[in-house]
C-alpha cells in the first residue's frame, strides 16, 4: 500500500516530471493517464520523456468537438500509443435524450449529462487501475484551489475497490508554465487553443473565452463557479 | 399484412406528401420517419402537413457534426416533437476505438464503423416498427437509382420479425424538388447546407463539395461509388 | 483593326482553349485576362496551356476575401507571374465610406460602391489594352444569355479610346465544363469554393448558396436578378 | 498652446474617462480618437460618457477583417456616429502590389505597407487636428513600456504644422481593465475577439495568440518584438 503522506513529502517541489516518473515506477500499468485532449496532453509528454511503459484513458462522450477527435488521433500518432477511450452506456444515455432532448444541461444543469457520459465511464475505467495522473492545477478554478500532488482520490476506488491513488503532477504550476513546457518539447496541440480557447471539454459546454477572462469562463457558462465541476473531481 | 403491389400502383404519381399520409395512415405508430439531419427533414414537414400523429427516429452516431445536433434541437422545436435518438451500443465501439483509433474507416472502409454506430441501431429501432420512411432519391446516387417508392424491405424485418414496408416518398423526386420545397414551405434546415454541404453523416465521412460535382462525392470520397451506402438501405 | 464578324464566324465552336490563344496571338500583350479570383482561374491555364506570353489583371476593391487574396498569390506562385492589381481611388472611396458607412449597398443598392472600386479602375486598366479576355459564360445569369465569344466592347474603350475586342472564351461552356477542366488540369481554386461558393465577388456582397440555387442567388441577394452585374459587362 | 507638463502633472492618475473627457473640453473638434477597431472601442464609450462632442477615425488599410469592418458599422450605429475613414492612396498601393505582389511584409518586413496603409493616412488625417486619442497601454508590448497619458506627439505634426498633442487615457491601465470596463458598460466588441485574437490589426498581419502568449504575438509573429510598430506610434 502506498504512503501517501511519506509520498506527499517526498515529491514536494519536485516538478511535474518527477512526479509523473514516480507514479510509474510506483504502479506501472497499475497508473494511467486521464487525457481530456487539452493542454494535459503534457502529461504524455512527460510519461515519454520517463521512458517508462504508460497508459493513457479519454473519455469519448459522444459531444466532443470534431477537433479533439483528431487531436486523439495526432497525440497516438505521435507518441505510439493507443487511447484507452472509455464511452458512455448507450442505453442510458438514449434514454436521457429521448426524453430530455440533446440539450437539457442548459436547462437544468450539466450533471445529469455529465454523470452519464462522463462519471460512469470514468468510475468503471478506475475500477481497473491502482492510480491515475490527472491535470490538474490549482490556477483552474476556485474548486481546485487545494489540489495536492499526490492523494488518495476521494471520490473514487481501485481495482477491487481498493483505495485508488491520484497524482496531479500539475497541481501547483500555473497555465503560463505548462504552455512554455508544451512549446518547448515541440508537443501537438489541439486545434481548437488556437481559436480562443482553453480549458476544453464536451463541445456544447465549451466556449471561447474573452481576453482578460478565467480559462473557466469557457466552461458551463450559465452555471455557478463552483459548481464548474463534472464529478471527475470532487472533493 | 400490407399489399406492397396495390400500394405501389395506387401511390404510383402521387407525390410525396400523398405517401407520407398514406403510410401514416396505413401504418399509425407502428411506422416512424427516418430523419439524418438534412434535406429529408422534409419528410417532417409532409407529416405536419398530413395532421396525423407521426413519430420521428435519428441515428445518434456519437460522431455527428455539432451543427446538426444543433439542428435536431431546432426541429424538435419547430415541430413540437421529441426525436427517438438510437444510440449505438457502447462496449462494442469501445472495442473498436481502442483497437483501431477513431479514425480506422480511412483505412479499411467505412463498413465496420457504420455497422455499430448505424445498423445496429437501426435494427434494434427497426424491430420495433411495422413501417418506416426514408428520404432516399433516385437521384442521390448509382446505388439508389433503383428506389421504389414503397417496398418490403430487402434488408431488415419489424415488429416480432415480420416483414417491414419501407416508404421511399421522394423516390422520383429530385434535389432541387426537395429544395424548392423546403424554401416554399419555409422549413429550418442544417446550417451545415450553407457550408458547401449536401449530403450529409457522420462528420469525419462528410465533407463539402465543390461547384459541378455530385453530392455524393461528399461522402466516404475515398472509397468507390458503388460502395457508399451504409447499410442502412441495403438492396 | 480586328474582324470581328469574321473572327467570330472562325472561332464558331472552337473551344475555349482556342479562343484564348487566338486573342493572344492576335494581340499579344495589348490583350489581357480578367481575373476575378474565381474559376475563370481557367482562362490562365489556357494561355499558360498556349506557350504564349499573357497578362492578368485583378480588381482589387480592398474589401475582398482573405482566401481571395490569398489564391491571388497562389496563382502567381503556380504560373510564375505578377497579376496587375487594379485598385480604386483612394480619395473617391473615402468621401463615400464618411458619408454613408462601410455597407450603404445593402441600403441603395451595390451600383455606387461597385461603380468606385471595380468599374473605374477597370475603365483605367483597358484604356491601356487593345483587348481583354473574360470569363463570362452564358449559363451564369440572365444578364449573360447573349455572350458571344468575341465582342466590340459596348462599354468601355481601348488605348487611345481605340474601340476594345472583348474575348469570352467560356460563353457556350458550362460551369460543369469549367470544374471537370479545373480538376482535370489539376488548377489551383479558390478555398472559398469548397465553403459552398460559386460565383465569388467583394465579401460583403458574395455568400454561399444553398443546394438547388443558381450560383447567382451568392450575389447581391437582396437585388433584381436583372440588376446583377457590377458594370464590368455592361450590354 | 497646451501646457504638457501643466495637463500631465493634473491628469496623473486621473483615469481613463477624466483623460479623454479632458482631452474633449481641451480642444472640441480639434481632438479625435483613433480607433483600431478592438478593445480601444473604450476611447469611444468614455467620450460617449463624457457627454461632450467627440470625432472617431479609422484606418482602412483595405486589408481589414471583414469581421472588423462589420464590427466598425456596428460601432458607427451602437453609438449614432460617423467613423472618419482614411484611405491609402491608390496609385501608390497598386504600384506597390504590382511590383512585389500582395504579401511581401513577409518576404521584407512590414514596414513597406504598413507605411503606404497607414502611415500615410494616419498624416493626412492628423494635419487636420490639434490633437489624438489613441488606445496604447504600457502593457501591451516593450515598445510602449514608457507611454506618457500626455505628451507633445513626437512623430507627427497638427493643423498648420503646429505640435499636435497626443492623449493615451488607458496608458496606465491593464487589459484585464479595459476588458473588465468593456463589459461592465456592455459595449459591443469585434467578433474576432472571441476567436483568440486580442490585438487586431490586418488580416494577414494578425493571428489568434495561444494560452500563456502575449497579445503582441499576434502580430507581426515573424518580425522582432522591437520592430512590432507600425509607424503610427513613434517614440
Amino acid at each position: 500500500m502506498v504512503d501517501v503522506a511519506a509520498l506527499s513529502a517526498e515529491l514536494s517541489g519536485a516538478g511535474p516530471g518527477a512526479v509523473v516518473k514516480r507514479a510509474l515506477l510506483e504502479h506501472g500499468t497499475g497508473a494511467a493517464i486521464s487525457f481530456s485532449g487539452a493542454e494535459d496532453v503534457l502529461l504524455i509528454e512527460l510519461a515519454k520523456q520517463a521512458e517508462l511503459p504508460f497508459r493513457v484513458f479519454s473519455l469519448d462522450t459522444g459531444r466532443l468537438h470534431p477537433e479533439t477527435y483528431r487531436f486523439f488521433a495526432v497525440v497516438e500518432q505521435h507518441y505510439g500509443i493507443r487511447i484507452e477511450y472509455c464511452l458512455p452506456d448507450g442505453p442510458a444515455v438514449q434514454a436521457l435524450v429521448r426524453q430530455k432532448g440533446l440539450f437539457s444541461f442548459f436547462e437544468d444543469g450539466h450533471g445529469e449529462c455529465c454523470n452519464l457520459r462522463k462519471v460512469e465511464p470514468l468510475r468503471r475505467q478506475l475500477s481497473t487501475l491502482t492510480a491515475w495522473i490527472t491535470g490538474q492545477r490549482r490556477d483552474q478554478s476556485p474548486t481546485r484551489a487545494d489540489v495536492p500532488v499526490v492523494q488518495v482520490d476521494p471520490a473514487f476506488t481501485g481495482q477491487g475497490g481498493a483505495p485508488l491513488i491520484k497524482y496531479n503532477p500539475l497541481a501547483d504550476v500555473t497555465l503560463d508554465y505548462v504552455w512554455a513546457s508544451l512549446q518547448g518539447f515541440d508537443v501537438p496541440t489541439n486545434a481548437l487553443h488556437a481559436r480562443g480557447m482553453i480549458s476544453i471539454g464536451c463541445e456544447p459546454c465549451t466556449r471561447a473565452i474573452l481576453p482578460g477572462q478565467h480559462e473557466r469562463e469557457g466552461r458551463w457558462w450559465w452555471e455557478r463557479p463552483s459548481d464548474k465541476e463534472c464529478g471527475l473531481h470532487k472533493r
